[in-house]
């Protein structure tokens, strides 16, 4: 199963693609869109959704997976950050694919084993799973695969009967 | 010139299409694009988003508005409603609309004279502006109008060369 994952961002989405059966995953693609913070957002928006666009034509993912905004201590980012994870889902939606939501917590977990793991853990295991390809200086793109290899997984429990709560215990 | 306005929701976003010089306006079209409180967010964002496309196409407007998103009560309602927002700025700018964005002091100061109006002012407002047909009984559709009829207000100040703080003071 090919899955985009999606890590929202006014300045940087990142964006991941791997193939996975749930236990093994390969590494298609990764990368960055970038927007120009002198833009408005109207604009910075119709970037993201070009270039989530332009992956998903790409690499043919059958599923989408973002993850869920957080209570951000500033509000005014997370509001912005929402309005980014809008396009995300609808531009998921548009190209069919079938489109999931995960909390930084669920991911992590799904990864490096508890939630509460350090943004160089989750780059080290993502390597491990993923090979030396594994773009880990490009952050916002490793969070996405993270995000990815959550799905795969979740996708996998799902298949062989087992829900979500009983893959969160 | 035509205008757009938009007024964000998750259950219900009310949309208003003027002609406006920005002293007189007419009313083109408004109502309701509603969404199934059942559906997952991602097709219920790819509802809002053809409904806007549905509109735009029917009454080719030149510039959209859309209301700012308050600090709602409710951090997680707030985040839905800034991704729906997110969809209404992707859609407008892939229209190639001029899109701005109002908070809504700004609207209730440019229809009813102060900040702090009332609903039912704003929609007694809109009726003496608009004429007997404006739908005061569609509340989304009715604030979609105000946001309209703010954006004519500020663009006609604009061409006068007066900028928007002369026009808030």
């Amino acid at each position: 199963m090919r899955i985009l994952g999606i890590d929202c961002g006014t300045e940087r989405t990142g964006y991941g693609v791997i193939d996975s059966d749930g236990v093994r995953h390969l590494l298609v693609a990764a990368g960055t869109i970038r927007t120009n913070p002198r833009d408005a957002m109207a604009t910075r928006l119709l970037r993201i959704a070009q270039g989530l666009r332009e992956v998903i034509a790409a690499h043919a993912p059958q599923r989408a997976s973002v993850e869920e905004v957080f209570h951000a201590a500033n509000a005014q980012s997370a509001l912005k950050l929402a309005q980014v994870r809008g396009v995300a889902l609808l531009v998921s939606a548009e190209a069919g694919l079938a489109v999931s939501e995960h909390s930084a917590l669920e991911v992590k977990k799904s990864v490096v084993g508890h939630g509460h793991a350090a943004k160089e853990q989750v780059q080290f295991m993502m390597k491990s799973l993923l090979g030396e390809a594994t773009p880990v200086h490009l952050p916002d793109a490793c969070d996405a695969l993270a995000v990815a290899v959550c799905e795969a997984t979740r996708a996998r429990f799902e298949s062989l009967g087992l829900n979500k709560a009983a893959v969160r215990a």
